[in-house]
């Protein structure tokens, strides 16, 4: 160990991959740090690559980054190409649907909201979205279509950035325990055997455990959000179920069914901060009373998968991103909730920018990973 | 292979391995066939040894064979003792809830049925139930205790009969083709593989595979009654959740959860004969629907297990169990459709007498496994 490489990125995850990737393709060494790449909030997300539907009151200053994020993903996914994995990028839109009455008044609420800033979504007419998707339920109110909001798929985007990444770089198979700092300094990655691999700048992109690494200049107030998700197989008689990404609002909670081009449907996501990281009884019952109001047929699919994983969440719900003042060497890029894979081209190209010394992208410092603690000394 | 044996039983579940320790136990040569012993309807059954509140309309004759292999319980079980494992038995009695009227009504009607039948099940007020199960829901409308209704753990009492049975007989992990026969005698297990283990007595007990056997004297009419099933943990604030097994009528659908020591519970379990081995989410959707009516804090559990595994079921949904008239060394146990683990010292102990040439149980002709084949010759 020891040895000098331009990058360390601590994390495999979609966004500590992405971001190692961005790296590679520039032209820099690059080191992930990973026991278990992939394993994490990775392994769960839907991957959904919606700005419009995620857009939520009080985020509005997000949307400058998730429609860069959006726009940068097929040049983002075209640069994987030579990987020869497909990753599951399908631009078949969304159509968001309200059960009863005050779901639709909801959501015709946030389309005023989302039109204001300028984002693609109209009402469509029943009779209109169930020509497209016959499977819709006889109970929906009301249909809205997000038609520039598209999807991937995290597990095999991961799995293609890793198979870039290893190929063009390195990857450390340990946990990070912390990072190596001299005062202003960070110089590497300390890992739990305590070798240090030494680095040109260091990247802390692993999600919630970044708040234990030792060395961070600054507290990284992460919080975990659990969220139960399930696969389920339509049956081949039911093919294709849908192909519209569908989300709804039922009762005033979100559930979403995700198709895929394999034959599966993935269904999200509860919202939990009890701190279990066990799958909920209550919220995968949730999610298949939700599901089924808004697509009947979800009783007919096969249960293949029940699965509990935390997002990283922070005081604002906004990402953690970027460099932190007054210390070289290092950046930051966790906290992203529920934006993971949407935002990891944006974050992967910010934090690639920072370390060759360009301008932080406009808008950048609003998330500045240490505005949680104004006014204090981040250096110690 | 070849060497000879006394007694051949085909299949690892726990019908069959109760046979096989019942022979040994009896002193006689054993060999199990199975390639994954205990992974079938052992593996999923909730192991409740409930003669009263299985019982089922039209089923009555059935009562004998339940009653005397519910009673053969504990010095089964004491049978293995030497074994040194815990087979979960607990015989904390069962509770039996109505949800609403005509759930009521239902269980009152069977409740004359059962007490006809001498059983001991006494309708109890509301009050006194929650007074021993507080976690009982405020909308159930009535409550009876079935005090001789225990259970075990299958997959703990399968571990400890393999482990008995492979000590002092012996298994062969390969899957049975057919049995070896010659006109009306018939002299051992045709593996896979070609080969052939010869034994005094061949005793047919895997399960659904049992109709799938070359050489067989008779068609055994067997059809996959899928069902689909729960294990929950409880989370250490709300233990003990039960300390009765609970069982009910919700709307019509029965549901049953069964606490275990170890801190899970089994809920369970559907009914589907669609023709699919795949975990129905309509069937874990209406699980957890109904056990959060009885037992609201089911969703507060975590969901550490969902499955599916197909009964045996046969055309009047008892046993095929006895010898076939006019062949020698032959004996059926298969198609005990939700019976299996119930039944299990009472096949064990009739399929033994039978090949020591004791008179077979009064009753067991009822069960004869050519019983479908009326005025046909079984032995071609």
């Amino acid at each position: 160990m020891g040895t000098e490489v331009d990058v360390a990125v601590i994390g495999g995850g979609i966004v500590g991959l992405g971001i190692a990737w961005e790296a590679i393709r520039r032209g820099h060494t690059v080191t992930v740090v990973d026991p278990a790449p992939g394993t994490g909030a990775t392994h769960a997300a839907a991957g959904m690559i919606a700005p419009a539907s995620e857009l939520h009151y009080r985020e509005e200053h997000l949307l400058r980054l998730t429609l860069d994020s959006a726009s940068r993903y097929p040049e983002f996914l075209d640069s994987l190409a030579w990987a020869g994995m497909d990753s599951g990028y399908r631009k078949t839109g969304t159509i968001v649907l309200a059960f009863d009455g005050a779901d639709r008044r909801a959501l015709a609420d946030l389309q005023e909201v989302q039109t204001l800033n300028s984002l693609s979504v109209e009402q469509v007419s029943l009779r209109q979205v169930r020509r497209s998707e016959p499977m819709i339920g006889p109970a929906v109110t009301a249909a809205f279509l997000a038609a520039e909001d598209h999807q991937v798929d995290p597990r095999r985007l991961a799995a293609a950035l890793l198979k870039a990444v290893t190929s063009m770089g390195q990857l450390v198979s340990a946990r990070a325990s912390g990072i190596e700092r001299t005062g202003d300094r960070v110089t590497g990655v300390v890992l739990e055997s305590g070798e240090v691999l030494t680095a040109g700048v260091t990247i802390v992109a692993n999600g919630l455990a970044a708040a234990d690494l030792t060395g961070l200049p600054c507290r990284l107030p992460l919080r975990p959000v659990y969220g139960d998700i399930l696969r389920l197989r339509v049956p081949a008689a039911l093919r294709p179920l849908l192909t519209h990404t569908v989300r709804g609002l039922v009762r005033g909670s979100a559930v979403y069914v995700v198709p895929r081009d394999d034959g599966t449907v993935v269904v999200g996501a509860t919202m939990r901060e009890d701190g279990s990281s066990a799958v909920s009884a209550g919220g995968v019952y949730q999610l298949l009373r939700d599901a089924q109001q808004l697509i009947p047929a979800v009783a007919e699919l096969e249960l293949e998968e029940v699965l509990c994983r935390a997002r990283p969440g922070t005081p604002d719900n906004a990402p953690l991103l970027g460099a932190v003042p007054d210390v070289e060497g290092l950046s930051i890029a966790t906290g992203f909730f529920r934006h993971g894979v949407l935002l990891t081209p944006a974050a992967a190209s910010a934090c690639v920018d920072l370390l060759e010394g360009k301008p932080a992208p406009l808008g950048l410092e609003r998330y500045r990973p240490n505005r949680f603690e104004e006014g204090q000394s981040c250096a110690k």
